[in-house]
């Protein structure tokens, strides 16, 4: 998972990575039996238990028009973090940050889904940080994808549906600014330091899907923006490559 | 509000506006008399009431560390939208689309804002969008940025604080893609059927504070997102205008 | 709104009045484009948005009687108060007084309404106080009976109902004993002050809808009852007159 | 509890009452052993446990004034209903005839304590019906205040408290016009189809603490009020003069 | 209530009674009017109202299945304990003690019945402890078994089932090692300090329904789990005869 | 982990295994890097990953009682089941048998813990499910005592606590009846069926610190519990060897 003869290397990370450099990534396929995808993802020590499952009806807003639904969830387990994380469960209310993210993870997935080849069909995603260290977001946004994959592929062997309803591969990363210098795939120390936080869906030709960016510490120059654009971009095309060998396994 | 001259019309829009053509801005200022800043903001039928009100402390999280905060809260009236939308507190959770602004709001207002130099009070900034016709958010950012700005210079008025700890002007405004061209501050009607939106919130200076785009119908390319941020920042630069103008007054 | 020669002035109030003497009120019709009908109403430095939204269809326990259904909601803006207010949906209940305020609207208008001249609708009405100064209840009374009345205007003109199912004008507002005197139309200062506080709605022939009084600081006498049940019913009858005035432009 | 010589008798009523007569009315004193003030009040056949705790500090809003303060809730017991009625908790929120009965129960026993004399405790009341057949916030009322009387006798017993911070004795009862007649302390049935109806909070001395008054199908003239306030308040006398026999017990 | 031939009494208790020696126990049948089976229940001084009302259909996950259900709710009124316990209602959630009882319930009275010969209907029973002084919860079975009967005996009388659904007499009560010793029928003050805490459920051949038990200070040993089991059994025998004798009056 | 010698065989079970026979138990120790005590814990299928941390304070109902506390949470991951399970957060309150498991939980670890030699700290422990064949609640319990065994290991580690507060192993296991035999460890297909099914939790010296026993299909006799104990006995044991084993590594 190294494209290091893409972008040149400027100095050392708190992890020893260059600048370009991602972390390892770790997939394991059908990692709980219920679900009809189901990967654990590992991007360095970030760890995320990406499902989806399959029912055979749509939401109310889709009934009747021959198509199918993708919807994402994400939750922290308590002890992924630091400090404990209290469940959302118990304060009654789902926080901000887990809407805004679960909200991403769907609208990423729907964008490369033909609905109407999905037919009639809701697919629960469900992505659950275990361990997060950084980029839990654009790990689940990755992860889903290929539960995702397995879970269509499922439909096609038991001929439910014809052919794969997945128009285009699509993975993340995050990518930002730390004491000045464009890093990728940021980890959790760097994250909270980070000038400028930017997070990239896209898909394998390079186009973009979804773009967030923030100037937590300081606004940014368009010649920043410049700069991780092209650093995402020639991380997410190593993440599909990596995303495709693991398919074929 | 027609920055004609920076980039060229290519043919007319449903409201028989130009590509780059921003709606009609109007600004009313000390809207509310209980605020310290308040402000009814109008872009095109978009219409939102922006508040700013002070309080003598700080959130749990930055008591003692002499900062002050910004927080802000978004909200639509039922009757600001075609189908009358039920209230948040009936469902007893807020939505997720309401979230996502409320944080979009704050975090942009806090970037521009020195948190040492405000002392230790939170600006409630308050968004209640009474009409909505699309650009709700960037309405929502251009306007309260007003509002916070009169809440300050009513305490520096007052003696409470030196100087004004405003560090640079913000402003927002919506781009998008529709029937495959490049278009600003999308009504409702271009916005439910844009290929691609993207929201962008910058400085004065042209630097980028939030950016957020979305492929709603379909990936989009670098050369896309290229000209989306350059539209965006030359209508930023004259909303800014349309600021310094109206604080002015 | 004068109606000096019903009742003699006494003595001089807060804000010049005579006890007898109703603040100025204001009406700005088809305030929210999205409403069937819609008004800003102002008493005094009271200003409630009142909008009429209708629904074709009903409440289940309506289900399948021919008739219809108005039902209110109401709600303060954060800044409508001195002391920001709060909102709702954060605390994840509605308040007791906000309840009681919206049921009491509700059964205001339900009472000059022939529910079955209606059709099986519901006419949702929503009362959004932006600026507060004493009144919002009975402001918001007085003015939703005007954005109804433009509702149903609506739908006699598209040809949906026959004939307009209103049965009678309704208009409220307070009266109450304040430093021993019987005043009318009490703004937030003399409110929190007064003795008695009373809430009259009642139609153009003086006949009584709602009445609900209260010994704030003291039980009061039968004797001062009938004195603010005078006040009320003169003042009511010159709102009634403006509420006509304002329906003819 | 008759008041036959006051009023004259019209017609029979469903119950083969008088129009001006009350129901039966039953105390059961220190009904439940952990109270402080206890009484199980029966109103016919509607029954209410009303209880009086009493709690050695006040509500934030009045810490270190030197006063008390008594707060009441009010519920209904699910089979206290002829069709079940669902526990508010399991709706997750409170309906709003309970929040405006309670509050019109809080506000009833405030208007006749002293809270400067109370010290700095609260008095929790609550009223739990456990059978309804009509009238059971003026029923839950004139027990509570028997509840109240009990807790606070035991106050002075214990020497905590030197006087009675009661400053009037108060009873409530409901009067409404049903077929055309004014009567007092509707049944269930009368109520459900009374023209209109209200509840009476009265001293001993006749002066109104709350008066709430609905014509639930028709606006009422104010002879029809002057007629109901004058039965009411005959009605409460009786009812005072059985809480005074009840207290010397 | 004494079953003294059957256990040898050691000591005398808190309350003077023998260890295996039940507290008076009073049934109040057709307490609540509305409800078609309902019951006063005490039990030394702990006090349920158990009621039971039928609705003439069944829960979603048994539509169709010619079955019927019963479901239990519990809830102690707020003056019911030393301190008075707030309402579930305003904390918005039920707590998990009151959970765990009302689940306890319902699963032992649905051992008994047999679902189908109920038909297509809900028996909904309330368990409503007024005065609680240990052992509310087995109180409330053996309470709301009577309610239950009753209720049932009902609809035979109605002609709305064949025969009884009941297939069997049940009844609990609580058993402990307190001090060292065996006892039954905890009050209090004796469950507050139990060394072991167990309740039992059974039927009137002496079968187990539910047993719950609990080493609460310490773990036991096996020969104490022996020696509660029987002192339970005995008594459970003891309360079923009550149960009889009360159902024949 | 086959107590084979200890209980005869008497026939093959859904998966083969004999009566008495324990499905395989897997632990993987400090499975998550921010807990201070982590496993996953796999029982069959069935897979929990249970994690212990440690708080610094204690809830209010401890303060300044030199006493510490152990706390449990339980959750399933919507993947977990077969049909997805509906997240607590979405419903805004958490299901009954959640809140019964995981009080069990709690009170079984707080069991065998000295609180006095805790200090004044709290420790959460979370239970969650990621896949589930039955038996989570006891393969929770068997696998925090580890988590929370490894989290005081690393207090005493730190010098923050002198000695083990831990006073006894524990670990649970569930048995029941089905098909008329009495079997140990049931899984979901067997729990389902199961005529009488109950959970044990015991210490080393095969003590009882919770029985739940429930006839879920009809009662059961003594006998059968008698067999059902000495089943579920034999059986910790073994588990309990187990985790001795685990910890030595």
């Amino acid at each position: 998972m190294d494209n290091s003869e893409i972008i040149k290397v400027e100095q050392q990370r708190i992890d020893g990575r260059a600048a370009h450099q991602l972390r390892p990534m770790r997939v394991t396929r059908n990692f709980i039996k219920h679900a009809q995808g189901s990967v654990l993802i590992e991007v360095g020590d970030t760890k995320v238990i990406c499902t989806a499952m399959v029912e055979d009806k749509v939401p109310p807003f889709l009934k009747g028009q021959k198509k199918g639904w993708v919807t994402a969830e994400y939750e922290m387990l308590p002890a992924s973090t630091n400090t404990r994380k209290s469940r959302d469960r118990n304060r009654g209310k789902i926080d901000g940050r887990t809407m805004e993210i679960q909200r991403l993870i769907g609208r990423s997935l729907r964008s490369v889904i033909d609905q109407t080849m999905l037919g009639e069909r809701t697919i629960w995603i469900d992505c659950d940080v275990i361990q997060a260290d950084g980029g839990t977001r654009t790990a689940a946004i990755t992860g889903s994808f290929l539960a995702l994959h397995d879970a269509l592929s499922g439909l096609i062997e038991a001929g439910k549906i014809a052919e794969m309803p997945i128009t285009n591969y699509v993975a993340a990363t995050s990518v930002g600014i730390y004491q000045g210098e464009a890093i990728v795939d940021l980890c959790y120390e760097e994250d909270s330091n980070a000038e400028v936080d930017m997070n990239m869906v896209m898909t394998e030709a390079g186009e973009i899907i979804e773009i967030q960016g923030t100037g937590e510490e300081r606004p940014f120059k368009k010649e920043e923006l410049q700069k991780l654009l092209e650093l995402g971009e020639a991380s997410i095309k190593g993440i599909i490559a990596f995303q495709k060998d693991t398919l074929q396994d």
